[in-house]
């Protein structure tokens, strides 16, 4: 008898009939003898229309009163999706955040969980009941609704699975796991089985949508076993869990292509300390994040600075290191929208040398000009022309035979 | 400087414009120097959306579910509220029952209101902060979210009004006061600066829908002076409160009119203790409510015992005496639904004779039958056919100097 948490998505309850195939799915593993513990955002919409009307009354909304205002949201469904459960006469106990409780910081809007109160969901499960929770808000010390950001709804499952030391942490989604890279680009692709912790951290920021970066890191931080799977079809997903756990790690886990970066560089400033922060400086200032960072040195003594940053906020950092380009003593600031970034991950990298030159020569034979490399440990990425970037993407992963 | 509850239904917050009027009018009071407490319905059409979410999925939908799904009404509403104070410049604060919090029992769907801790309340009062709180909701002893049923954010009004000790507790609907009588029947009727509790609850009861019953018994118990008031124009609308504060008292308040009702008779039974409760018994089990309730005893010593029910009762009630005729040895069964109770209220009444008489003697000057007679100590009312109802009520509302 596992203890698992489920996480379900708005579009997984976006309707009376989806809300109802949850109860189902829910139901079964309940009859399987499991104790159940489910997480759920709102239906798909619903924070839209919230936001919406808040904002047509205050724009920017009191961060406060929008996190009570948005929580709502998810209190409908956890109410609905027990007494769905409760149709099926499964036993059901639905939770907001605070009633839990899950006790945040309080910064509104983008709320830290702090600790969870299990001892009211133990003494449910206990008795057998299927406890659901209502995912992305908690409540502060002086019991201020508060919400937890942007896929807050994976991190309360994590966290709940966290606390209540679950056997997994199931996240349903619309793709049924982790693929070696996107099928629409790749039709071979392949789901994972196994992935760790760090690769999908890897994939996520890079541009796999599946999973939110905050849970997973939650994730590898308090070692819950996570599986992402499809709410809409059966089978396996993919587990993500610790290197330990997973036997025969492979070489490559996967490719990603991340359209959404553009590149700026700073041609020709002194090569002196202090130049890189004179540059990233103003950026940073100015709330933008930089990705890829590329310094060389020129025979000439002096130095090209490249870096790059989200396509939205390309104009702005354009304008900024002109502003300063003068100030900076440099040549010339050029910049660069039409590029992709496209990386391979994989912990057997670690142990293996040459897969940076393979991947490279590979590319060439291919005739791809690589603009920008970037290593980790576990991760090299290039960027290259747009118009390559799918190309890019097919070679290393057949090259590196990730198909199925 | 005044400390003033003010609530709101769920037509005076209906939209986006609506609530900006609202928030309009408290910043106004505000700035007059009010302590401020405002208390919100769900807008209007929310809760029967979410009611009908929930019976798509389970009908009748489990009762602790329900009311943690229906309290998201209310919540939206004072998040939006306080974004529209805040908006102005207002420093305000959201409170939802739990918040508050309003401890009740844990009768879900129907909750009575046990306690009210003030305590946060107050300090933000202090600071100079609007308090808005989200009527119609609360918590038990549990953290369970409970409803307080239909009509409830007036009694969350009073409630508060009475734990916080204010001056006064209005209630905005949409019409600007109570009336000596229905001014779409009598175009002369005229708005009453001052009611007391006990011609309130009669008028409340007798077919005045200005004011939910509850929360006048519990104004009156914990003598908070109401005033209800329309969101719409400004006025002074209609004070409710003790007698004593009412310096002359009037002979009569008003003229109430009440279509629900139907009337039935069981004619000729053995007039013997114990045959009202032969009678009712069957018909209270049934859950159906009995207003008047009349017997006569005949010359030849049977009785005739006539009583009035709701109109949707009405067909389940005759099933019921029919039934039971036999066994009863009534002679025969009677019922008629073409009937309306019009009623005279007044506390006048209790040291003026004669006011009975005067009634009756106007009705038959128009040629009215009376077909029952009810009293009490400041109410007369009379069930005559449904076709004489609007004409007793104005012959009734000009014999008594009713009129503007």
């Amino acid at each position: 008898m596992s203890l698992i948490v489920q996480k379900f998505g708005g579009t997984s309850v976006g309707s009376v009939e989806r809300i109802q195939a949850v109860a189902e799915r829910v139901a079964r593993d309940h009859a399987a003898g499991h104790r159940m513990v489910v997480v759920v955002s709102a239906m798909s919409g619903e924070t839209d229309r919230l936001l919406n009307l808040a904002r047509a009354i205050q724009n920017p909304p009191a961060p406060r009163e929008l996190d009570s205002l948005l929580s709502t949201g998810e209190q409908v469904t956890i109410g609905l999706l027990a007494m769905a459960l409760e149709a099926r006469g499964v036993p059901a106990k639905s939770y907001t955040g605070a009633q839990v409780k899950i006790l945040t910081d309080s910064a509104f809007n983008k709320a830290r969980i702090e600790a969870i109160d299990s001892a009211n969901i133990e003494a449910d499960l206990n008795s057998g009941k299927v406890v659901v929770v209502a995912g992305f808000q908690g409540v502060d010390a002086n019991g201020n609704i508060t919400t937890l950001g942007r896929g807050g709804s994976d991190t309360t499952g994590v966290a709940l699975a966290a606390a209540l030391n679950a056997d997994e942490c199931q996240i349903y989604t619309d793709v049924d796991g982790v693929y070696t890279t996107d099928p629409r680009i790749v039709p071979e692709a392949r789901r994972l089985e196994r992935i760790t912790y760090e690769e999908m951290l890897e994939m996520a920021s890079l541009g796999a949508k599946v999973l939110q970066i905050r849970s997973v890191e939650f994730a590898s931080k308090y070692q819950v076993t996570l599986r992402v799977l499809s709410s809409f079809k059966d089978g396996p997903g993919t587990l993500i869990t610790t290197e330990e756990n997973i036997m025969e790690a492979a070489l490559i886990s996967g490719v990603t292509l991340n359209r959404d970066e553009a590149k700026l560089t700073v041609l020709g400033v002194p090569d002196r300390p202090g130049i890189a922060g004179a540059i990233l400086g103003p950026v940073a200032d100015a709330n933008i994040e930089v990705d890829m960072i590329v310094q060389n040195v020129a025979a000439d003594g002096s130095a090209d600075f490249t870096f790059t940053v989200n396509r939205n906020d390309f104009d702005k950092a354009l304008g900024i290191l002109q502003g300063i380009a003068g100030e900076l003593k440099a040549r010339e600031v050029t910049g660069d929208r039409k590029i992709v970034k496209v990386s391979l991950v994989g912990v057997g990298m670690r142990s293996h040398a040459g897969i940076a030159s393979r991947a490279f020569r590979i590319l060439a034979s291919e005739g791809i000009n690589i603009k920008m490399i970037s290593t980790s440990e576990i991760k090299i990425s290039v960027v290259v022309d747009d118009k390559y970037g799918e190309l890019a993407v097919r070679a290393l992963h057949s090259e590196f035979g990730l198909g199925g």
